[in-house]
């Protein structure tokens, strides 16, 4: 098994990739994804939960936005996972998760997930290293169940470097649109950042192989967009969407 | 594995056990049940799920009533698992059954459950075998979640006869009290008896060892509801159970 070590993985875009070659390449991969969408739930014998992880400020919304806005809103369903409620609290750390996802011919995409489960409750030591992996086995059974029903799962941690963070986090103190963004919550947490790292670097250990991980690039917003649409978009197309014939 | 074979249990009460001695445990039974539920409640480390499966008419109604009567009804949630909706069949059939699972501090009490969809659906051949192995895996890795989390699962088969059946369905079709809930279809799924004996020994043998099966002779109904609360009393006994101390 290949260890990811995030240290060693670039958060630019590469030298290779042309801007507004990419760009519409973005659009043309949001088109296909709109037209394999309508087929997804014509068909319904897939459905699609798309996993997205990052830091603060890594970009998950514009990334949602930006891959899956022509698709329409009856046929997607976006979750934000955050802080659990006591009621969620009352059960195990599935148990909210298991509600969210997608139906057959639906997409659902996670905006945080059950991940942070291993994440945030390790780096802050609200469980033990015995916990944590007890965890990774029940969210690796409970991916190969959402499997066995026929969900395709993409998992995406959008990797933004800790110096493009705080560019990004200051952002939201001097820009009004972004005023309501802030959170002085974000500063501290930022200062576990290499604990974060470890930690996500088990988890794409642990619960990578059957399901690997896609690690986006995600300094500039042009690139993860480009290329999170792209795996979207051929995830969608190895499948065996179609249209179902007529009904007798 | 010791396996279980039915027609070697007797579904008849054991000549050792006196009914009305029995009937005077039951009752004492499930006031310890109360005393103990409300340590459960307050002290909100452990939860209780109760699975109840048996043949059609075999008492499980009865069985609740008799053994959790005594318990506020805020502290214990029943639920009956039907036929599946067409939004429950979008989804993997444990989707359904774990919003349903019990919060620390409660007693959930499964009237048929997540073992449907090994039993009937099996018997139908609505699924293939390897299909019914996959789920006993999905199962398994449900319950242990569950486990992990504080949740204590009691698993009952109310083992009636096919002859005390027959006598049951046929009393709903006489007595006024009972006409509503006979239901003629109950008539044609006995024709599968053998299949549906098969079936369970199958499910105790393939998700049995880590959480056993308790197999409850039911023909008569006083010592079914005895045994039952007995199980019950001493499986929460059991626990440490206190009442948590003063917050300062």
């Amino acid at each position: 098994m290949e260890e990811i070590k995030l240290s060693e993985i670039s958060a630019k875009s590469p030298k290779s990739v042309d801007k507004s070659e990419a760009k519409t390449k973005k659009k043309y991969n949001r088109n296909a994804i709109r037209e394999l969408q309508t087929k997804l739930f014509a068909q319904k014998k897939y459905s699609l939960l798309v996993v997205l992880q990052g830091m603060d400020a890594a970009g998950k919304d514009g990334a949602v936005r930006e891959t899956f806005k022509e698709i329409s809103p009856s046929g997607i369903c976006v979750t934000s996972f955050k802080k659990p409620t006591e009621v969620e609290m009352g059960h195990d750390f599935l148990w909210r998760v298991h509600k969210h996802v997608p139906a057959k011919g639906m997409i659902s995409v996670f905006n945080r997930s059950h991940y942070e489960d291993v994440l945030i409750q390790r780096v802050h030591k609200w469980i033990d290293m015995e916990t944590v992996h007890q965890r990774y086995e029940h969210i690796n059974n409970f991916e190969k169940l959402l499997q066995d029903n026929g969900t395709i799962i993409i998992k995406c941690f959008l990797h933004k470097s800790k110096e493009e963070q705080l560019i990004q986090l200051n952002e939201r103190k001097t820009e009004l649109s972004k005023h309501w963004k802030h959170n002085p919550n974000d500063y501290k947490e930022r200062e576990h950042w290499d604990e974060y790292m470890e930690a996500y670097e088990d988890v794409f250990k642990y619960c990578g192989p059957e399901i690997p991980w896609n690690i986006i690039p995600s300094d500039e917003n042009w690139y993860k967009e480009y290329l999170l649409s792209e795996i979207v978009r051929e995830k969608l197309e190895s499948l065996d969407l179609e249209y179902p014939p007529l009904k007798e």
